[in-house]
C-alpha cells in the first residue's frame, strides 16, 4: 500500500503503527496522531492505511460532545468529569478537541494541558489539543480520524471539547453520540455568545459554576431551559433533552450526567439508533471529505482565483447575478473559456 | 450574448424578455420564469441573460419568507394578508412557493391557485407555484431568480411560501429580509413537524387560527413562545422575534404583523444591516451555485456513480474509512485511476 522507496528512516513501518496502536502504545497513538494532523499530501497514504487498519478495532467507546462559551468552564468540568471516569469507574478517556483557532492562538495548546493538570498526567488518559491545519472542515476531519485510532488503542470514552467557532458545532454533533452543551446562569438573560441552533443539537443542558451563591441563579435557569426546551421539535433519537446544574468546585452534578450519558447510550443502543446514527456519520463524513475536496481543487484554481474577487464585487453591487458569476466561475474552472 | 442561431420562431427576442418584464406585462414574466425554470442547458445563456439585464430595477421590494406545518394555514393567511396589501395599502403582491416535493405532488399547483382564489384574480397580485425542477437547491435557485424578475416588473411585496422539506427553510432564509413562522397553538405540546433550528431563524412567529374556543389556547402559546426565544441567542439584525396570534377567519393579527415587516425593514434600512443582508444572500447564492455545479459534475461522473454506492456500504460495514472512501471517488473524477 505505501511506497517503500522515500521511507525516512525515523518513520515506522505502517504496520507497526497500527500494531503499536493496538496495543495501547501511547507514543505511537501519538506519532500516528501527528501524521494524520499533518497536511502534507505523501502523508495522506500512511495516513489512510492505519486509519483502516485500525477500523476493526474501533468503535467501541461512548463518545461524548462537549460545548459552551469561553469562560463556562469546560476545561475543569472534562477534569473533574475525566477524573471521575478513570479513578472511580476504572474507564480510559480521550480528550480531544476541536477548535479551528488553534493555528493563530496557539497558546491553547499549552493551555488545556495545564488547565487539566490532574487528568494530563492520569495513566488512563490521553489529552490531545485541537489541530492547527487549516480549514474548519480539515480540524474536525483530522478529529474524527483521530477517534478511530484512539478507539483502536483501547479508550473506552471519547470526550471532543469545541470552542464553537464556525461551523464547529455541528463537525462535531457529527461525530459523537451525545451531545452536551454547558452554559452560564444569568437568569432572564438571553444566551450572549451561543449560537442559533445550537442549543436545539444538545441532548443534555448544564448550567455550570452552581455553588455558593450562585446555585439559586442556577435553578433559575434550569426552570427556564426545561421550560423552552419542552416547546422544541423532538429529537430524531426520541430522546427527551435533560437540563442539569452541576459545579466542577464541588462536584455536583457531574455523576449525574454521566448516568445520564450512560442512560442515553443504553437506550440508543437497544433501539439500534445509535449503530444507525453512526452509520449515518460514517457516510456524512465519506461525502463531506469528498465535498471538501471538490471545493479545494475549485477555490485554489489559479484561473478562479485569479477572477473570483472582482467577481464576487460585481455581484455585491448588483452588476451581475450571483448565477452569471457562478457560471463564470465554472466555466474557467472546466476550462470551457478563459 | 445569446446565440442567435437556432432560436426557435416562437421565443421572444432575448431584451424582448428584459422589455415586456419591465413593462410589467405579467404573461411575458410568465415566459421568462418558464424559461428559467427549464433545466436545459440551452436555456441557460438566455435565462442569465435575462436575469443580469431586469437586475439593476431589482431590489425595491419587501421580500418575506412564511413557513409552517402542513395545515397551519399558510394558504388562507397569505390570502389575507395578500388582500389586505393589494386592497387596503396598494400594493403589488408576488407569492412564490419553494416546494421540493412539487416534482412529485402536481396537485398542489392547482391546489394553490384554488385556496388563494381571490387573490390570484386580483391584477396586482401575481401567484406562481414551485419550480419543479430536480433537487432542493436547484428549486431554491429558481425561485431566487425569480424574484429578480418580478421586483424588475414592479412587484413591491414578494412573499415566499415554503412547505419545510429538506433544506428548504434554509434556502428560503437566504433570500428574504424577514421569516415568519406560522404555527398552531397545541398548548404545553412540543412542536411536532417543525423541524430544530427553524424557530431561531424566524423573526416572528404568529398562532394561526386564534378564533373562537382557540383563542385561549393561542394566548397560552404565545406566552410560552415570548419566554422561551428570550433564553435564544441575539440575531445578527439586533432585533427580537415578536410573537403574535392571527385568524385568517376574522382577520385579526394580519394587519399588525404586517405592521411588524415594516417596522423591521425601516430599522433594517436605516441600521445598514437589510443591504448588508442582501449582499450576503447574493454571495451565498454564488457560491451556493458554483458548489452545486461542482457536485453535480462529481455525482454524475459515470466512474464515481459506477462504484460509490459499493464505496458506501463498505463506509457502512465499517470495512473501509470515510476518508479512504473519499479519497477513491476523488482520485477516480480525477481520471488518477480507474
Amino acid at each position: 500500500m505505501v511506497s517503500q522507496k522515500k521511507r525516512q528512516k525515523i518513520q515506522l513501518e505502517a504496520d507497526d503503527y497500527v500494531k503499536g496502536i493496538v496495543h495501547s502504545d501511547i507514543s505511537v497513538l501519538s506519532q500516528a496522531i501527528t501524521i494524520i494532523e499533518s497536511a502534507l499530501h505523501e502523508h495522506l497514504e500512511l495516513s489512510n492505511y492505519i486509519i483502516d487498519n485500525c477500523l476493526e478495532k474501533s468503535g467501541n467507546s461512548v463518545r461524548v460532545g462537549i460545548t459552551g462559551v469561553p469562560g463556562v468552564g469546560k476545561s475543569s468540568f472534562i477534569e473533574m468529569l475525566g477524573l471521575h471516569l478513570v479513578n472511580d469507574l476504572g474507564r480510559k478517556v480521550a480528550v480531544l478537541a476541536v477548535d479551528p483557532t488553534s493555528h493563530v492562538s496557539r497558546g491553547s495548546i499549552l493551555g488545556d494541558k495545564v488547565r487539566m493538570e490532574q487528568l494530563s498526567r492520569h495513566p488512563d488518559a490521553f489529552i490531545r489539543p485541537s489541530p492547527t491545519s487549516g480549514s474548519m472542515g480539515g480540524v474536525a476531519r483530522k478529529t474524527r480520524e483521530t477517534i478511530i485510532l484512539c478507539e483502536a488503542a483501547g479508550f473506552d470514552t471519547i470526550i471532543i471539547e469545541t470552542v464553537g467557532v464556525g461551523q464547529s458545532e455541528i463537525s462535531v454533533h457529527s461525530m459523537v453520540d451525545f451531545f452536551l452543551l454547558l452554559m452560564l446562569a444569568r437568569a432572564g438573560d438571553s444566551l450572549q455568545g451561543i449560537k442559533r441552533g445550537v442549543v436545539e443539537m444538545a441532548d443534555a443542558l448544564a448550567i455550570t459554576k452552581a455553588d455558593g451563591d450562585n446555585i439559586k441563579n442556577a435553578e433559575i435557569a434550569m426552570k427556564e431551559y426545561r421550560n423552552a426546551l419542552r416547546l422544541f421539535p423532538p429529537k430524531d433519537s426520541g430522546w427527551d433533552p435533560r437540563v442539569y446544574k452541576c459545579s466542577s468546585l464541588t462536584g455536583e452534578g457531574i455523576m449525574e450526567i454521566w448516568e445520564t450519558v450512560l442512560e442515553y447510550f443504553d437506550k440508543a443502543k437497544n433501539s439500534g439508533y445509535l449503530i444507525k446514527n453512526r452509520q449515518e456519520q460514517a457516510k456524512y463524513w465519506m461525502h463531506e471529505t469528498v465535498l471538501a475536496n471538490l471545493k479545494d481543487g475549485f477555490y485554489n484554481n489559479p484561473g478562479v482565483r485569479a477572477v473570483i474577487n472582482k467577481l464576487e464585487q460585481k455581484v455585491i453591487k448588483g452588476d451581475i447575478s450571483s448565477f452569471t458569476a457562478a457560471k463564470k466561475l465554472i466555466d474557467i474552472y472546466l476550462g470551457r473559456t478563459n
